[in-house]
């Protein structure tokens, strides 16, 4: 068994560093979850449109409830109620109160919203108000959520639900994302057989062609598989040439047999420049991985030779040829694509009522080697709490908040 | 904001269990990654059904190895090759061996294969061996690495792409997969429009019909949105009524303003039993929620209030929509279902050869909180070895091994 030379995992990985990413395509935004961005999105609109009650209440001026209390109410007078999804006809003045529904728009001349609990309604025409509200309280101003021409996502991110609810929010129907990278899977080994075939002594069904085509589907790519190859040096090089044309990744599996390994290196070879770049990784299983590079209309497409035994193959997949296909997608590194949950420290005190379970947006810092997590603050009405996150932490129920530092749990979006 | 009785997180799991899996159907094999398996799946056959060679070297009877080494080397006559996908016409008798390559069928007579590198040629009918082999070493025994009869998956698991691999390996074509969840989505509020439409003053677009829809997909179900209800009560009745015949589960969001979330109550509670279980939960955001189950042709179907803020919708779904969404898809709980990396504790010892990367499959065990990562031994030509794991460790290449009890980092698979 000899290697061209068998170079360290750190070294194979250079092979594998460069690859442009994949030209644009347009998407229907609300089918887009999983696609990745190929330019940032810009919000067209104002979100809201226009100051926004985000509680049940009544809209009043602010300036009348101040020093309300319990044991000195305010009264106000009740103009009328607020309809939902209209501009509302009425007006509140000085002294004056509207009933409204979370979600409906401020009446002209109000500026917040008292919460319907911490009032009470002694007749028909009066409300009487038992605490003090703010200027904008429990109101979203125009752009609150998202700005006019504010990014909601730059390019290279990874499109979770939240991104996709933010689309529809400002009305963004079709988006530019990155063509899903078409990846040809050539089996090769004069021992395999289709699985759908009843196998001779000798020969095996073959594995790799499905296990492969499952994880490039996985990780978002297009597979395209082909018929078992004979170990024949020209029918390889043709094969592996008309692959290398239509998809942006070749995937030449198998030739455990030793004429077929070397057969893979010429043919690769053959096809261009650079050719192989790699035979032979210090790495267990996987060791006669081949990574070859060909230049095509100015583009480097990537031919890997993945060895045949099927576990070689899978995990030869996850090192090598998935950080190929992040780079032909267009993907930017983000903790969403880490998956599943990471332990991170708090960066500040976070109070929460005791009696309430609370689910705390953050996003994640890589700071000295772990992970810092921020907490976002802003009203839950509003999506770009969501977008902006990397993930959310829990308070439970029974304890009053967490001090800064804390070590915290946090579930990773998407 | 009167709440019918705002329960627990806890409470609130408990109204969401016991759903009953949703009926099996046929699925194509190789195109089933993600789903989840309805039954156990047995092979087969066995894997392989020969004698195979897992190196390249030379087949022969392991007892004529015996004593040998660099310093007395055994001296046997070569009898021919073994052909790749055939079964060998030659036998390899006492003092006799047969070239062959990895996967080849191990002949008559054989019992082991000499790898290559400790061999040499010093004329063409002769072999020179420089280090004893076993019997059975270097060779996958019939069976080795599935047995016919042998469970390669139990009922409950998420077909990940080993798995498509095994089911290619003893050419199983078709499975019992769960039917995927049918998830009606009803928006409702009258403030709400289209996305594509141009909101009038008072109007905002729908945002948790799409994030809702996206994150059913994520989950594996299959959404069916529908168009906004409007707050009218015998309307949300007929809608809701003809969506729990059609689907499996029912979202109906928003309902900011209050009359709706009222008019909701009442639609479920009109529809069957047991009706509404959960009016409020004492959790932040997603305080309104309304938990509900209808009992139809003996199964019962959820139907859950989602609160109108964006935020607070997606929140309530990761939170109790995906339990159910998990229990109608019959999945089991696993380690790969938490998706990314895990930390833990190594059961045993690991040695390793300094300047290789090893890549060692793991099972995981979880004990007294923490947990444990049993090494799967076992050629890399078994994708039973894959399909076993829950993930893999690297050891780098610089180390000689990890030490039992060792703190590692695992992948998980899926």
């Amino acid at each position: 068994m000899e290697f061209f030379k068998v170079v360290s995992p750190a070294e194979a990985m250079e092979a594998v560093q460069g690859f442009a990413p994949l030209p644009a395509e347009d998407a229907p935004a609300f089918e887009a979850v999983g696609r990745i961005l190929a330019e940032d999105v810009v919000s067209p609109v104002d979100l809201p449109d226009f100051p926004r009650a985000t509680m049940d209440g009544y809209a009043i001026r602010a300036a009348d409830s101040f020093g309300a209390g319990e044991s000195i109410p305010a009264y106000l007078d009740v103009v009328g109620q607020v309809p939902m999804g209209e501009a509302p006809s009425i007006r509140v003045g000085r002294g004056q109160a509207a009933r409204m529904s979370t979600g409906g728009m401020l009446p002209e001349g109000a500026d917040a919203v008292v919460m319907e609990e911490y009032t009470s309604r002694p007749d028909e025409r009066t409300l009487e108000v038992r605490r003090p509200v703010s200027a904008g309280e429990n109101v979203l101003a125009p752009g609150d959520d998202l700005r006019k021409g504010e990014r909601i996502l730059p390019a290279g991110s990874r499109l979770r639900s939240q991104d996709i609810g933010a689309f529809a929010g400002v009305g963004l129907t079709v988006l530019k994302v990155r063509r899903r990278p078409r990846v040809a899977i050539l089996p090769t080994g004069d021992e395999l057989v289709d699985p759908r075939v009843e196998p001779r002594p000798g020969q095996v069904r073959d594995i790799n062609r499905f296990s492969l085509a499952a994880a490039v589907t996985e990780a978002g790519g297009l597979p395209a598989t082909e018929d078992i190859l004979p170990d024949d040096l020209p029918t390889i090089q043709a094969r592996l040439r008309e692959a290398v044309e239509r998809a942006d990744m070749v995937l030449i599996s198998g030739g455990s047999s030793m004429g077929v390994r070397d057969h893979t290196v010429e043919a690769i070879d053959s096809l261009g420049e650079p050719g192989v770049l790699v035979h032979g990784i210090s790495i267990k299983p996987g060791k006669p991985t081949i990574i070859g590079r060909i230049r095509r209309g100015g583009v480097d497409k990537a031919v890997v030779g993945i060895p045949g035994h099927p576990v070689s193959a899978l995990m030869i997949f996850y090192a090598f040829v998935r950080p190929i296909l992040r780079q032909l997608s267009g993907e930017a590194a983000s903790f969403a694509s880490e998956g599943g949950k990471v332990r991170a420290r708090l960066a500040r005190n976070l109070p929460s009522a005791p009696g309430r379970e609370d689910l705390v947006r953050v996003t994640l810092e890589r700071k000295d080697g772990s992970l810092i997590a921020h907490p976002l603050m802003g009203n839950s009405a509003m999506i770009s709490t969501l977008t902006r996150a990397d993930g959310f932490l829990t308070i439970p129920l029974e304890r009053e908040g967490l001090p800064a530092g804390s070590e915290v749990q946090v579930t990773l979006y998407g």
